[in-house]
């Protein structure tokens, strides 16, 4: 498999030097590999969110006006370490507290929490919201419960929004709970991704095979299937979520998410096949999202995401968002 | 190869229908396969570009303000017909001429031009440029000259600002051609892409092999190689566009243009790279553009362009756009 990297041990450290040059917005906090935000205000709410590296635009660039104040990045695939989760915490902090956003990995958890621990004997006020969207399994490779996928990007925005419009720690805490509450994802794998420096594929998956439900790290999902038309893909990853959450008659925002190396052409496609199910339902799309948004390297395939809005859900998610993987127009 | 498709002979139409339901602010006339605007203003100078689809978010993903009026799709990598680029024309008109923005290809030429005649002969002011950006090769398997690739981006960006700023026709192409005149590209590719019911690629590359200077169709480059360090492959496309272009001392905009399977990861590491070159050598960096502009379905690989900047072309190189595909937030 061929990389565009100089070392496979530096890819995460020469990512973000070149995330901190492309957007002058931001800092690069080296040896801590925390992302931040320059224009910092003071007594609001700060959002930390971070894991493993592979999955960008997440979750360097998320960081931003209307979205998060640091992201904190491990190696590929790798949580980060406590030190570097503190790091952020004290970076984000602008006297009203910090809320973290992890995924549901043990391994976020376990680092998130320990960080916790630590900013809280410094003084800092923090709390945390875990995504668990993907309803694909219920217990997983790397998770006790659901995982956290592309889903996230929604408390990101969500909670981002709150905070930025003022909201206090319980109070945006709370923005990001209703997205969790309200979010539901599926995705599906259609070739494996290679980590840097490994030279082989995590899993393999034959020339007609498919994977449904796969995770966004090669974790298995729920079946093997043949290749499908587009129309049957969307269909089975649709009616997955709508038989775990109540999206009758409500209004939703969609994402079709890419995993790396699906062309757009395909994702815009799948969209085309997700809105009209959609409809048939009487569920209607107020805003939707097509893109690369949580990707796992060059792997092929993409998820659907699901968030049921309600009125402040939409105004929080129309608010502007000005970072380098979203942005938001407000209207 | 497996695609998330439905039937290969309507992915182009599939597709369109997905842009136009994710994005209300677009309309999409079926049958002559044109994304336009519907925030249209009268007496603004109408931008019409277009070509092959393939390569998303180009071209329909750019049409919104500040950018492109409308954008005319092709069969996947195939020009599209006069009869589409005049209905283009015609949507995009509104009174004060139109601009088509041209890649260098044979067929594209043509095929615009002809619509250029036909738009006239129905009254409507028609002129247009040609952008052959790529200094990889003199004449190419599609072209006469140099081809097009990823600095039309910039060309539809600088362009679609004049033109909302109040350019008359005359001003629009002036500030087009002076882009055109400043932009340089040279790109890479490390594997290829797979054409929807084609089944197999248009070209191989060895397991250990790159070609330097592929176009965005797999047309043939300048040489091959074996694969090398990021630090090296910047250093062969920045030292081509250098020699090209006279750059020194100046401030350019640079675009990292992924391919389509090109982890964002790997592109931040290759500006990272670039970034450093252009510094040792006295250039610096305006602004920068790191992702997939313009893709060739799922390749893997990356153009670099560099756009020499002046005062005027940095004004309009900051305007507001707001498109799916490029998004830019006016200070």
């Amino acid at each position: 498999m061929k990389k565009l990297i100089n070392n496979p041990d530096h890819v995460v450290t020469e990512m973000l030097r070149g995330i901190e040059k492309a957007h002058p917005e931001l800092t690069y906090h080296e040896g801590f590999e925390v992302i931040s935000r320059k224009d910092k205000k003071t007594n609001k709410v700060g959002l930390v969110s971070g894991g493993g590296s592979g999955h960008e635009p997440a979750h360097a660039g998320y960081v931003g006006y209307g979205m998060l104040d640091a992201a904190v990045s491990g190696n590929v695939f790798a949580s980060p370490s406590p030190d570097r989760i503190v790091k952020g915490i004290e970076t984000a902090n602008s006297g009203a507290g910090v809320l973290l956003i992890i995924k549901n990995y043990s391994g976020d958890i376990m680092n998130f929490e320990m960080s916790k621990d630590i900013a809280e004997m410094q003084g800092i006020e923090v709390d945390y919201v875990v995504v668990k969207d993907d309803v694909a399994v219920e217990d997983s490779t790397y998770s006790a419960g659901r995982r956290g996928i592309a889903g996230t990007v929604f408390v990101h925005k969500i909670a981002g929004a709150k905070a930025e419009m003022g909201g206090s720690l319980s109070e945006v805490k709370a923005a990001a709970e209703k997205t969790i509450q309200n979010v539901r994802s599926m995705g599906m794998a259609m070739a494996p991704c290679i980590l840097p420096g490994v030279g082989k594929p995590g899993f393999t998956l034959g020339e007609d095979e498919v994977e449904i439900g796969m995770g966004i790290h090669g974790e298995p999902g729920v079946f093997h299937t043949n290749v499908k038309s587009a129309k049957a893909f969307a269909e089975i990853l649709v009616e997955k979520i709508l038989a775990d959450y109540d999206y009758s008659d409500s209004e939703v925002a969609v994402m079709i998410n890419g995993l790396g190396s699906t062309p757009l052409m395909e994702l815009y496609i799948m969209y085309n096949e997700v809105e009209s199910l959609l409809k048939e339902k009487n569920i209607k799309v107020y805003r939707s999202f097509v893109g690369n948004y949580m990707t796992a390297l060059e792997m092929s395939g993409c998820s659907v995401s699901l968030l049921k809005l309600d009125d402040e859900l939409k105004t929080l998610l129309d608010y502007e968002a000005n970072t380098p993987g979203l942005k938001v127009r407000s209207l």
